[in-house]
């Protein structure tokens, strides 16, 4: 199975990006987690981008705040699918990071997901993973029909509270 | 090689939708056409999406514009991976239909790109099925290298022009 | 008497809906309440909204957050009034639920209230059903009576308090 | 059957509200067109709304755009349901209006439609007197019907055009 | 000297306009301060409006929030000249209550100050009447002097911490 | 009667200042026009401001756009009320000019009337000076009847096409 | 004299830049343009960057609009100043490219104009060569005095056609 | 070496502005701290911005908050550089400074970093000066590979964590 690649602007970003690590951990999915900033580390940003495909990886997941340039910089040099987190930062509520993110120009797209959308980012990583994966296809059917459940089940609860 | 779906939720989106078919036509890649609304036509969306998988789609590419909820309601049936193409309308500027498709609660991604970015849609959804296709995801980087190309070809009549 | 149906998207909405779920019991309007997300339980969320009518509804007040789609998925299937209440989260301060609740494509209308706004959503919900029951729009009228009572006390105390 | 009012706040958005007009003459549904202004003509438009219900009103259509107090200033004077229509202006693309008549406070509640939904606001108007009138019921369930083909048709002929 | 009026939707807002009543304190201006809402007392909120000029204020200050048609109701009922005050709400962090308030239409001013900025709106009604009182003009200038030193005063503190 | 003055920062925004000067002509204000710009000559801005109440103006009504500094510049320089008119610009739609001019610090109120209002600007202005004259006052009181006349006659127009 | 960089991400941007065109050359300060996309041509804009000081260039103007990460991959591949111009595009009036460029993260500057405001960032890049260059410093001066005198001549024919 | 001005609009700014004071610190440049307010001391911040220059600054930070006039003029009374840091304050998360900062009209730049940003405002005046300074542009370098190397510190640390 390829692997999927977290990288975050800064350490940060981290308390955001566990929701995606712990999702793919619960799908058994191999992932590498690193810290490149596209401003302050642009070099290895890029190598790590350039060889991502060579080096295994299948979608890579890119998270920062702010004028969050890492998603379109990764993408910038790789085809793989590259999936954006817009993290929220200290002002403007997390706005500037999903334009910067999502608004990308023509040729080199961003897969963009919710400001702090990690778990989001894990699961469609693994979805792209698994069009070519039966496996990992029926894995994310049973996620879903169990998160289903847990949602029928607290509306049992609520149900139960409030409808007599 | 598995088809493409786009999918709009009115023909009015069709020439925002115009510039993903003939990218989808450049690389030769097979997909498929239809208009279902989210709203007005709620059970032929769920179908469509419920039946992806098995009628061998790969990726879906799904745009609206306003409350945009098409995305996110074939997102809900399937776990392909789902493109969001938010689609400005008369108002807002496209912003309601971007917050409408990126701002998905967790366990449902819509892989979202910018408003009206159809062709960044066509793309992402080849990089997706590059991931397990060596001769997309080359056709890919020969189609980066081009528009690269083309980039710098219009840098050398700016050059030409400006610097002496 | 119509049912006044309350859908949330997620028992994390609920402390919002308390408010409706309290003024609902003051009037003594019969009411359910039910957890249904339309993404997570899409068939749930769509069965209750088709057999609505059917079921002795009146109206029905449907609560999310962010790319809040749940009103809308409701209302696509039903023509009884549906009252989208867009619930705030962690990020852009109801904006997008706001947006995605209110910005519905021509045909299915939403009848949105203030982000929050559970408590108007009742009123509102009450209202609708008061304009076949004369017994019930007396009580609504009643309660602005008081409420404007109320306003008016508290205009003497500050009145008391400041004015010499 | 109860009249609808639509009442706007200014001629110039009657270009806006005659989509709600043909709508509600398309059901055959009986209705009144106002020009009162919540600013200019205050005690027109209370009058108006103190007296709708007496007057055989169902429900209240308000239009205006900018610092929209229209829909509010009506609300405040009636407990029918009043719908509220946010009409896009010069500048600001319509959120002036959508703030300013969604936002409404506890006790006053504004079904609020989309920027310029005047054809929404027509039909939730029938919805809400649909309530107890089940032949009006029949014929927004056929209209809706009606709709759903439209897309159907139109998505035939995409289909036919682009799906080989 | 003329009375300025003080007035606000909801006695929530006291806290506010504090700054106001603090101000004028300061001034020895004479005002009146009164809870009206527009939209659950929108009779009492009216009759003073009327009223205001023959029973002796020379402006009225209005603070809402949320949709805030306060001082655009009060506006809407005399010629007095009314200062508009929008009141940040726990959502949309107050640009609600600002758009409510200083978009007025054409024909019924409202002269609005910044979010929360109570302290302004008492020093611009005391502008207001200062035009015709000599008196008070000097005083509004002597203010203005002993704000420029506190300003400087805390510039020395600055200085001699930071600049060797 | 004190002189009105109307400053602009640049004579772009004449267009949107005729309807001020239209306005005042109709009341018979006097006045005066200039062109100041508050970063281009901030002299003559500040000078304006100084001597502005010793040269017999009762109101300042300034008006810019983009970073509109204007009104507060000419604020900081005087006790006279200073009404500020945000224009709108190639960019944002006025939000930026509106920001700027109503979000003043502590001490320094600009009334700020709505995006490109310059006609509520001039009546503000009047309403002003109508403080301390009641001929003023009173022919104020005339063009708000006139007004709602106007209304009340579209009205009847309005009602005649649409009502039965 | 240093030389002046003129980056843009796309010839689309050439009608914008060329008030910084024209600026420069009215200042007779050398100056190269160049095209380079952040994204599409990653390796040329990251060169250009490096070698900039070395190249002579004294400051770099770099344009984009949407998500526009040109000014902060430039910025990141050098310590010369770079001034940042957001351009506006078809949706979002220029916001994105806005929040894109000025929301740099701590430790790599962009120094941010007004969307569209290439004649600004010519001159910010003057004004930074300018510092240790006397008689650049005294062009500036010049050209402020002439903008000057242009505005008061503006006033000028303002005031003779409005003030009697 | 040129010295360094920063100016805030209250010493309520000083918390945002320590880090633009440590950084310059660190490299050594000489600075000078001052209050001055652009509304209620417009003679200091113009004497002071006039007097540069010839005082032996070689560019200046400015910061304000709300309708952050401070940059705007300064720069409207030097042809030195000036920086403008936008502070976010109680209200509108900061939008309000970063468009009265950064929107200036033509002829008076402003360079404008992120909302909240003095450290990066720091490092742009120590650009700037380095332009002429080849020891400090070696600093500058300097203090990019140490910010390189701490963001590859703490790659490491999270890769050891993750990845194994």
């Amino acid at each position: 199975m390829k692997k999927i690649g977290i990288v975050m602007g800064s350490d940060s970003d981290l308390p955001v990006l566990e929701k995606a690590i712990v999702t793919l951990e619960k799908f058994g999915a191999p992932f590498e987690v690193h810290v490149y900033s596209a401003h302050r580390t642009p070099v290895e940003a890029k190598d790590f981008a350039q060889n991502a495909r060579a080096n295994g990886f299948g979608a890579i997941i890119a998270a920062a705040g702010k004028a969050a340039h890492l998603a379109g910089a990764i993408a910038a040099n790789t085809t793989l699918p590259v999936i954006g987190v817009p993290v929220k930062s200290s002002t403007l509520d997390g706005l500037d990071a999903l334009l910067s993110t999502v608004q990308m120009p023509g040729g080199i797209p961003v897969a963009t997901v919710a400001i702090d959308g990690a778990e989001n980012a894990a699961l469609l990583a693994l979805q792209m993973l698994a069009v070519a994966d039966a496996d990992l296809a029926k894995k994310l059917d049973d996620a879903r029909a169990e998160a289903a459940a847990k949602v029928l089940e607290k509306n049992k609860a609520v149900e139960e509270k409030y409808n007599k």
